[in-house]
């Protein structure tokens, strides 16, 4: 029997055992939920050890666990790090679903439940992968560990800390990150670039009291004012950012990369109509592609000050703040960019006010991976022989801070390679997975383990050597 | 027995009286006390029929009622119409009160209670003038109307059409309003002229619903931002307005009026530490005083939009909003103001942003008396020999609109005439009056009626004539 074989008999089997990982609620943003984090997280252990990995333990951090499995009896062949999450987002609002979220459903060969496309179909494709190849073939083409965390949905807080402390444990060739997506059900795509992530603060502060704004107006500067004068001054009208400094090692967009993005296929007026807008915006010099996967941005994301109830009351507030968040490209720093930020704030801050600063949780450095890393070039031949054409070489506006960790502290690429859609309402109602995305992405593993398999072993052999006892001993 | 003696005699009970009409909760802006404004009002006529006016009734509206009352057996001499309220502000935060806000309790020579400042001391200081007048020499100097409101402290929303609709019952000469206030204990003035208001909110739309700021940002216009586009765009940096438009028809300042202001005695460093600020702002080219004084203003009062809560959250969001205020000085005119910044705001709307406006209520138009004008002068003479100093020519930042209903509808300018100190908490937590302010305003009262009753009969007499049976009946 081949691995293929092996799946397409086990296929009901399999997808009991989703609708099972599926049922628990493993909510990493509520603390009510903390068990069911930890259930899932032994779910998954066991399953990985019935698949064959040869240790597979829940590990405790100082937040959520993570799960760490290996197998490593290729003497010859690299290393790969499968990473992944098993929690899942909240369910509000919950009145908006057409089944209760943690308990599936297969409507129309979809599986609707909280977690089916992020991430957990996306996790068991994987470990299924992996067992048919034990199974059928009693060996695996490379070595392999996995490192599955709990708490990816709140922004993994303890897991670079966690990687920094474990380099040895989890040293590898290769990280392949199961957290990831396709183009559209007929196009793969390789996602190369992951902006980073950079959050402040700005609390403006004017008098000591709201001010009646008859008595005082003219006399004591408003903050809101204030605040208005320095977001405006943080960019130009078309979104271009002023703040010095901002761009400092910022490499201009090569004429390869545009080349590459004007590959992939971009309908402007759809996608205004889809958000809702009657036309785009942006930098000059840059398509919308170009924007979000290669430009940095700064967004005031909230803001407030002074009165916001119905009617008029005439304050001349004492305080505004705003949050802003800017995505990162390559070469820039975030703990960098928050302090031109804040000097930018400083300098503009207009007399008669104190503003203040303070940086956001969930900073993270941009992410690039060459598009003819060996991983790569890999995952591309195994997605353009399952979907019958070339994958779009493409980016993500948004942020994944971890694929920076594993390179800083693994020394590792991360390639992407993951079944879901951008349709499949992660985070929101009615999430739902593609059975089919669920049987493509099985016979995908299988298939892009034997291509890393058939690499030539690195120069840097690396993960096997850490394989004793005192390190597994230490979890 | 002469009036003063006559005042002195009665302290006692006046001081009584004072503490029976503070004990109703006349709260305009709290429906559940629609009963207790109702029952100030009936108290208020009551007690002016009893002070001798010869007609005195509550008059309803479409909101709280009036007090109506007249006296106007004099052939010869001006007609004064005397304006006030009987309502008060809510008294929330209400553990902040030392003393309970609706039992007065006297402290130091101070009556403590909502409403002892703004305004039933004033209030009934008036009363008692006019009633020890009466019952010391059986007749007033002039022709005397009252006019009592029982809504000011929410804008009085019924009373221009009210004035508007009365205009023969109101005809007068001059109205002095009872809503007023002094320099300082030592220090009288006369207000000379008061700031207009129009307000407006902006509504900034963006996309349809929130955005991911990774997935989206870059390519699609933030709400947030071409809002601070749009109120930076209203301003200098010191605070000049430059919206087109906005100053038509406003004059420069005269060598005079600022004459008149800088013998205002101001302290910048004191007003300055008062607010709670490092330095002041403002306009240049204008004193302080100025600013507030006779230079226009346009103040945000409130903005929100977009993520409020603790931490970070990446959106971009989908709207933006702001409340705007605009302080305005005579020849500027409301209506015209909110126009013209409508267009400021339609012409500076970033792409692939719809930017809406729409009025607020409250707005009125800016108020100026003469300094020279007759009622002052009489205004000026009894404060003077009151105080032992001349009063400063003032003016104040706020709105009264009521003074330009008084102008527009009866063809009448208003000189203010009251007791009231900055200081005494007026809508704060324990709200006093100083009980010399109560003696000293009685005698002052006595003085201005007989002053007044010394002027020239006007040119135009106006009101007596409108004393007809008809036009009693109507109320």
């Amino acid at each position: 029997m081949t691995a293929d074989e092996h799946l397409e008999a086990r296929e009901a089997v399999s997808l009991d055992e989703l609708e099972a990982l599926l049922r628990i609620p493993s909510i990493s943003a509520l603390p009510e939920h903390d068990e069911d984090v930890r259930r899932a997280a032994e779910w998954v252990a066991d399953r990985l050890r019935v698949a064959g990995m040869d240790f597979a333990r829940v590990v405790p951090t100082g937040g959520h666990p993570v799960v760490y499995a290996e197998w490593l009896h290729r003497a010859e062949g690299p290393t790969i790090l499968i990473y992944g999450h098993l929690d899942v987002q909240p369910v509000d609002p919950i009145n908006l679903w057409d089944s209760s979220p943690f308990e599936p459903e297969v409507r129309d060969d979809r599986m609707y439940a909280r977690g089916a496309s992020d991430m957990k179909g996306n996790l068991l494709e994987c470990i299924l992968g992996v067992e048919a190849l034990l199974r059928t073939e009693g060996s695996l083409p490379v070595n392999l560990k996995f490192l599955i965390e709990g708490q990816e949905e709140i922004g993994s807080p303890q897991l670079p800390e966690f990687v920094a402390m474990n380099q040895k444990l989890l040293a590898c060739d290769l990280v392949v990150s199961a957290d990831g997506g396709q183009w559209s059900e007929e196009q793969p795509q390789i996602t190369l670039g992951l902006r980073g992530l950079a959050g402040l603060q700005i609390d403006v502060y004017g008098p000591a009291t709201d001010l009646h704004s008859g008595i005082y107006g003219g006399t004591v500067a408003n903050p809101i004012h204030a605040l208005a004068y320095i977001l405006d001054s943080m960019r130009t009208e078309d979104g271009r950012i002023t703040v010095d400094g901002f761009h400092d090692g910022v490499k201009p967009v090569s004429d390869e990369e545009r080349a590459a993005i004007a590959r992939v296929p971009f309908d402007n007026p759809e996608y205004a109509h889809a958000v809702g807008v009657e036309q785009l915006y942006g930098e000059e010099g840059y398509t919308p592609l170009e924007r979000v996967w290669v430009r940095p941005t700064l967004e005031v994301n909230g803001i407030w000050g002074g009165f916001q109830g119905e009617g008029s009351k005439t304050v001349l507030p004492s305080e505004a703040h705003a949050k802003i968040t800017c995505r990162l490209v390559p070469d820039q720093d975030p703990a960098r960019i928050l302090e031109v930020i804040a000097a930018h704030v400083e300098q503009h801050t207009p007399s008669g006010i104190r503003a203040e600063t303070r940086p956001l949780p969930g900073s993270g450095a941009a992410y690039l991976i060459p598009h003819d890393h060996w991983g790569n070039r890999a995952a591309a031949d195994v997605l353009s022989e399952l979907y019958g054409v070339q994958p779009y070489l493409t980016r993500s506006g948004g942020t994944v801070p971890v694929c920076a960790i594993f390179q800083r502290e693994l020394d590792a690429f991360t390639v992407s390679f993951g079944f879901g859609l951008d349709d499949e309402r992660i985070h929101a109602p009615n999430e739902f997975l593609r059975l089919r995305s669920f049987r493509r992405g099985q016979i995908g593993w299988v298939r892009l383990l034997r291509r890393l398999g058939q690499e030539p072993t690195p120069d840097r052999r690396r993960g096997v050597s850490s394989l004793d006892t005192d390190t597994r001993a230490a979890l």
